[in-house]
């Protein structure tokens, strides 16, 4: 990309001031040694902090690979002219005055886009503080961090909407000794996407962690993309996707007139793609450390090793809280471990060499031999929580290095003396103040790695997933289907659906009973008496020939009641299974089709206990999310009850996904509750259904 | 305390070597600036580390105040009868080979403890890192933490059960530049507790912050003088209590020989008295710097201000993760802050003060006085998410140091950049690298502040709480009440009872159906048989003549063929109600009568959706806490349904804990469940009971 490997570049706006918008790319780009062209354009000097200056675009030698626009809002639109005249291709407009100011500076955004695409010039922004390559000194930014914080070339990626966003992790990375190829802020994002960004930063070679800074998402097929060439080669990427909360949400429209994404789809969007969604700033750069020396490498058991017994407590403790477990130990290790330990310490997972390690200082590295080994040990954290006059702090350090280097496994120091800390570091050890940030590193790699083994499975087998769902169809009208063409819909679908039959007299109705008795539900079905509970249009248990007539009748009189069309009655099989759920489809204009999956039972909004999952997915997807649930337990089986058959919730699922997904443009939603499941083994059926058609396809 | 205020130390086991355990403190006497008398013990030398030495304790000038014992553990009884000769009333003893070993040391330090008592000896140890006081510099204690990271006398006391867990904080809090008083590791904690020592740190005025780390709590009674004392004076105490989690437990128990706390119980103790229960080392420093700029201020609603959108939206997500509101400018702070900022900024909370910021450093000290007078605005959030060139950094801290001065209300700053937070620092305004750990604190110190105001009003409302319970009873033998009995013991502890009969014959039972009627549950009263569904024995909806003779007689028939006593029939009027809770009271040796209240149902193990208080607390305690539940906005009311009567819960509460705190040599434990309680105004009805009665009193 252009963008972010210029040749050549002209500064629209450019002033000796090195602290004023127009200044600072100018100071960047002769200070972190850019060797391209540097046009500043200025018609009122003969040259701008020692470049020779220009009056005009057109008056440059050449066409320059990227211009970056310094002016006021009002002359963005002229000087986008003058680059399409003078040949120049990417822009970075770091004006502000448009989305951010209000309804007027949206309309004059749209307008400035609209122009540039008719133009052929991509632009970055409006209002970004802009791109920066710390490899080539290509640092088209006016960001003050840089003037504060040194940089050094790395291999990460800061790919941002906003520009605090994108510097505030460029400082926590630098504070611990990190270096950073490229910090981008895309500010109003209306043209040249974040996600774009993303592609091109994952398509460097050399880049092995992306961050990412997201209050709107636009284009998720991009980033989808942007996530698969980055997990074809190893790299990850972590997403900050604010605006989670309903506040959030609102700061984040009136920061950048952002749209607001839904965000239990953005959880399973990057789920499924992948992607490690990180909670706030801290969560973004917390694991780079550790990602850089062992790259994704998933791992599910834990050893925590210390020369104090508090730190294993505090371990275990905090390790319970993330969903961690300890590995135990085979006998061999724990019998290689007593050889070595004294006797009272612990030759046991956590692992405590305890104060002996003051005396005996090889122990420590007796220790790791001994644990490499293991195959119980999957990654390690090492506690070091004092350590110097006595200690042989850089063999500690030089020991963790082999021992990460010969093991591959993820291994994390935790030490909160600076000093030692930057021993570890020195020796390329991933160390952290204190052990919650280092489980915490430990969590979110190997899981990450688990999450992007799952993303590539899926990749492999299934046919190309269309990321892309039609275009957005707000105007669209739905027409609501009533109960038996909706099960008709699902049984289609492939999804199992209790028996019953659709009656238009009390003569069939008693007919029914008697083919799926002993017990049966009697329902009025209509398309619209969606909620037929809370009209009393549904008779339970009926076990008799007069229960059944006086249901069917009371269904006729209280539709005619309430002046609806009555579609005909239904009777269904009672069947009774071990757990509700309930299931629902949407579908997405960006995200296409997802399936959510809940407990059952009238309290479902409020307990929030339910996983969204994006088609195209595997009844393997839906078993480790429901695995993910609080009731969880319950589906597994407690106080002797069977597990419950969760292979056809997963199965229902899968089949809802595949059904919408191939109707995008006919089937609107479904509302599937309950789904009665059975004991393991025993099936489930739908019980009552709700889908919404598309109106007309091609208005 | 002699042990923090010594005016003379003899070491006994005194060597020439700082880096061994006996030459540690002597280095550490000197270097800090001990003023005192130090003797070391060491027959074979004239001088140790340069002070005159001595043969033995008898041949002292004086009897010293304190004896440190860096002798082997084989060699500590001898020791301890020297210290009684020549009156030596506080030993410090590192020694090792005691309760840490197994179980051949746990019964030499029980002999250690039982003889240090009746020589009138207070030993802290043995396995004992040390006392340190960094004001006096009497530091008897060898860590290696201290040649390390230079101390600094300050206002906050570390407590702690193990040496690594006293100095991790320690690291932590000096390299955030806050000085430490008092860094205290008990060890094995055998005499001299760690709940002791916390008392006799809250007792120095001086000190404003302590830290406690405990793995074993065995008086709770002591803590609650310390909590008491702290809170009289408002300094906070923040507890890391480890063991948490079964794994943490089990490393708990093998690194001291810890008993294990019931962990929901910590919990109740910790809130009951004021105390912060911090996750972990980190939680354990995080707040440090607010405490001492603030106090413990109670608070609701935060402010977010910044120059980044970005920072606002971060922060609006991250309160809300934490619970805590974003405040509702007030009409008039808003119009101030319009003046100010300039057109597109958002004059609202989160406030961003855009880019502006950089070309007029002024908004930043007006928008501050803008919101100083808010009423709605308690706590503040200020994110610098990039400063330097340009900007005034240093007139940014001193505004808000001003701010934080003139309101008095919780200001905290978050920079990830190392020298703005130096800036703040210097300042004396609290700041942390990103805005996580920033409203970490805010949230904990603020609600801190409001468990502190309950537990004093406690204080004031209450006769004094006997924290202390009757001593351990696990020999005792307990009875099981039958259901009638139970019922009948809870009346008259004023829990309302759903209306009954203990019927003996037929004839009773249709009598108490027609008085109870028109429908009633009948079932077996037999303490031999508590869990009465499982066998059969409860019969519901019973309507008819028929239908309560049946039952009665299936009852008989069927505890019969059980071959357990029958004590009657019990025939209940059916109550109707809107949701089921399980309460629960157990006698707890350690921390007194816990009342447990929890959501109904028979997934009530698994949901684990419970609050557990300790008596004696208020109606309001149980109110405030059945709000932290995961039902709780189901019981608010949801769906059209009315809310649930929750004063009917906290009244049988709050009367269970009376009652059974009460007879706390005659009721064991008393298992509510459930009580139905109706909508809010409509009462509630205990329903079932088990109550288990100490078998004798005085055995």
């Amino acid at each position: 990309m252009a963008l972010f490997q210029p040749r050549s570049v002209a500064v629209v706006g450019a002033t000796e001031d090195r602290n004023r918008v127009g200044g600072r790319p100018l100071h960047y780009l002769r200070t972190f040694g850019f060797e391209g062209k540097v046009y500043p354009i200025n018609p009122k000097r003969d040259t701008v902090q020692g470049f020779r200056a220009y009056a005009s675009l057109e008056d440059l030698p050449e066409a320059p690979d990227v211009a970056v626009i310094a002016v006021g809002g009002d002359h963005v639109q002229g000087v986008l002219r003058q680059c399409a005249a003078r040949g120049v291709r990417s822009a970075v407009v770091m004006s502000s005055g448009f989305g951010e100011t209000g309804p007027e500076g949206v309309k004059r955004q749209s307008e400035l886009v609209t122009e540039a695409r008719a133009l052929g010039v991509r632009l970055v922004g409006p209002n970004a503080q802009g791109v920066a390559n710390f490899r080539s000194g290509a640092v088209l930014n006016f960001s003050t961090m840089f003037m504060e914080v040194p940089p050094q070339d790395g291999p990460v990626a800061v790919i941002s909407q906003s520009g605090a966003a994108s510097v505030m992790p460029y400082a926590l990375l630098r504070e611990r000794g990190i270096g950073v190829r490229y910090v981008v802020a895309s500010g109003n994002d209306a043209d040249v996407s974040v996600s774009e960004l993303a592609l091109a930063a994952a398509a460097d070679p050399e880049v092995r962690v992306l961050l990412l800074y997201i209050e709107s998402l636009a284009d998720p097929a991009v980033l989808a993309q942007a996530a698969a060439l980055a997990r074809a080669r190893g790299a990850a990427v972590v997403a900050l996707k604010s605006g989670r909360s309903a506040h959030g949400a609102k700061a984040a429209a009136s920061h950048t007139g952002a749209m607001v994404n839904d965000d239990a789809l953005v959880d399973a969007f990057f789920a499924a793609h992948g992607i490690w969604r990180a909670d706030d700033v801290h969560g973004l750069v917390n694991a780079v450390e550790l990602y850089l020396a062992c790259g994704l490498r998933s791992a599910r058991r834990l050893v925590v090793m210390s020369h104090s017994g508090a730190v294993g407590v505090v371990c275990a403790d905090t390790a319970e809280r993330l969903g961690v477990a300890l590995a135990e130990l085979e006998p061999g290790t724990v019998q290689a471990l007593a050889r070595i330990m004294p006797g009272f310490a612990t030759a046991q997972n956590p692992v405590d060499l305890t104060a002996s390690l003051l005396s005996d200082g090889s122990m420590f590295g007796r220790t790791l031999d001994a644990l490499a080994g293991d195959p119980q040990a999957d990654m390690f954290l090492i506690g070091v929580p004092v350590a110097g006059e006595g200690y042989d702090v850089p063999g500690m350090a030089a020991d963790t290095a082999r021992f990460l280097r010969r093991t591959g496994k993820p291994v994390v120091v935790s030490a909160p003396q600076p000093a030692v800390r930057a021993a570890f570091h020195a020796a390329g050890v991933p160390v952290f103040g204190h052990e919650t940030d280092a489980l915490a590193a430990l969590h979110q790699v190997t899981r990450h790695a688990a999450l992007v083994q799952a993303a590539s499975l899926r990749e492999a087998d299934a046919s190309p997933a269309s990321a892309v769902p039609a275009a957005g169809r707000d105007t669209r009208r739905t027409r609501t289907l009533s109960e038996a063409e909706s099960l008709a819909l699902l049984q289609s679908a492939g999804v199992p659906v209790v028996p019953h039959r659709l009656c238009h007299s009390a003569r069939e109705a008693v007919q029914a009973w008697q083919e799926l008795g002993p017990d049966v539900v009697v329902k009025a079905c209509s398309a619209a008496i969606p909620h037929k509970s809370e009209h009393g249009l549904v008779f339970l248990d009926r076990r008799s020939e007069e229960e059944v007539r006086g249901a069917y009748e009371e269904c006729v009189a209280r539709v005619r009641t309430l002046g609806q069309p009555l579609e005909g009655v239904l009777v269904a099989q009672c069947v009774r299974g071990q757990r509700e759920f309930a299931l629902g489809v949407k579908q997405d204009p960006l995200f296409g089709t997802a399936v959510m999956v809940s407990d059952g039972g009238k309290y479902v909004e409020v307990l929030k206990d339910f996983v969204v999952l994006l088609h195209p997915f595997s009844e393997q997807d839906v078993l480790d999310r429901l695995a993910t649930l609080r009731i969880a337990p319950i589906l597994a089986g407690v106080r002797g009850e069977p597990p419950v058959d969760l292979q056809v919730v997963a199965k229902a699922a899968v089949a809802l996904g595949r059904f919408a997904a191939a109707r995008s443009g006919q089937i609107a939603s479904i509302d599937l509750n309950p789904l009665i499941a059975g004991a393991a083994g025993a099936g489930g059926w739908a019980v009552d259904a709700i889908i919404e058609q598309e109106e007309s396809r091609h208005e």
